[in-house]
């Protein structure tokens, strides 16, 4: 009577085994294997405040539409904990974004955050479409090195604030699915 | 008598498991978990043209070469099913590409696909390069976004039409290898 | 007395099964699955040499900071073997760079490496930032075509020679952890 238990309970076993591995090509995970939220501040150089400025434009805006397409700007901008620009900085948000769309402002971005703390040191990869007029967007985070080898995940942006062209903040949510 | 078979069955199982748990590692898969075939459509803004034009050179070429070697173009191009330009969009390519070699005309891309259709909501964010020459060339589809959750694929991209500078299409097959 | 242990055993059958199946979740591998070691050369355009020059400037540097914040280079650099500029490619990089740092030097890249030769034929897309201030740094190696389909690693660089602006050599450490 015992045998044929265990046997089903070997099957059993197999079963759950199986769908364990498959995880992989058909489970949605609910719960990422690690969370950040961070605020990304951007100052664009207006062409003399080179103290403050985190960023600048490489390139000018074409004339297809009045919203900037084709504006390029490379960023070094620092990533902080809260809302306040001047807290220290946890990151560096390394890369680039440049405007996209002739009818409203739409932007492409890619780029780094690099962690250099005794905490965190390592960097992920980051590249998205930001559709500015949607609520949150959501970027791929499609690698990541040292502390981060090998992530994978999703990075969500909110505009928290937006001051013309001097002045942005995002809250980033930056959720990871893949860790090693 | 049976406990030996239980034991075997048992050895099978954990055999069998190693090797579905390291699929990852070495299998190659040969079929996608999801597939998309779209047209790419590029009409690049001569000046005048904004009402029709989808993209924008945001730098003039270099002199190295006389293949436009530097020149970089911003795009939000309509994705259709069909190779008709005119047909409902089922996507947006948003992102941008730049001609790269001084000999022959061969660029590099980077964008992200916008699906929004009650249909499909989310992103799929692309690279690689496009080396006009070859007849088929094929991108990473690094990671995507909604229902397009964490994706990983490929997209193999053929030249289905070249009109000079004005207008091209690209046709698309995108494979999805990885999906949650 | 038996069958206890069947129980046992198949207890840490299980056990055994779940912690190879979330390998993915949770261990760091030791080993590539592939590694190359290749040597990548940029000889920046000066505006006369277009036999030499493998990449060339498609911006200008922005005012902010004196380090080239937001100059943007585009490349077709061959890949060597070893350190000898004139040795035959095993691969092309296509992609580019641009300076992203007011105070120091720092990088941004994105490229291609396409391997074209009877030995091997595909592609690997890579995306990082380079803080050339540290010996070593690491990009994400985030997708693969052809003979590198569906791989993922760690690209970790290292400046093995630099001549002012018009040309530098780095070797290029490159680890796949995720091959098909």
């Amino acid at each position: 009577m015992r045998d044929p238990a265990v046997k089903s309970s070997s099957i059993l076993f197999l079963l759950f085994t199986l769908s364990a591995c498959s995880a992989k090509a058909s489970f949605k995970p609910n719960e990422p294997c690690k969370q950040l939220v961070l605020y990304y501040h951007d100052i664009l150089f207006n062409g003399t405040d080179v103290a403050n400025a985190t960023s600048a434009a490489a390139t000018e805006p074409t004339k297809l539409g009045n919203f900037d397409f084709g504006k390029l700007v490379v960023f070094d901008d620092p990533m902080t904990k809260d809302k306040h620009l001047l807290s220290p900085p946890v990151a560096r948000a390394q890369g680039f974004y440049f405007y996209d769309k002739k009818s409203t402002f739409t932007a492409w971005f890619a780029f780094t955050l690099i962690f250099n703390s005794t905490k965190q040191k390592g960097t992920l990869n980051i590249m998205g479409a930001d559709l500015m007029t949607e609520e949150t967007r959501d970027f791929s985070v499609t690698g990541g090195t040292g502390d981060f080898f090998m992530a994978r995940g999703i990075a969500t942006i909110r505009t928290d604030t937006f001051q013309g062209a001097s002045y942005f903040r995002l809250k980033m949510d930056i959720k990871l699915y893949e860790c090693y």
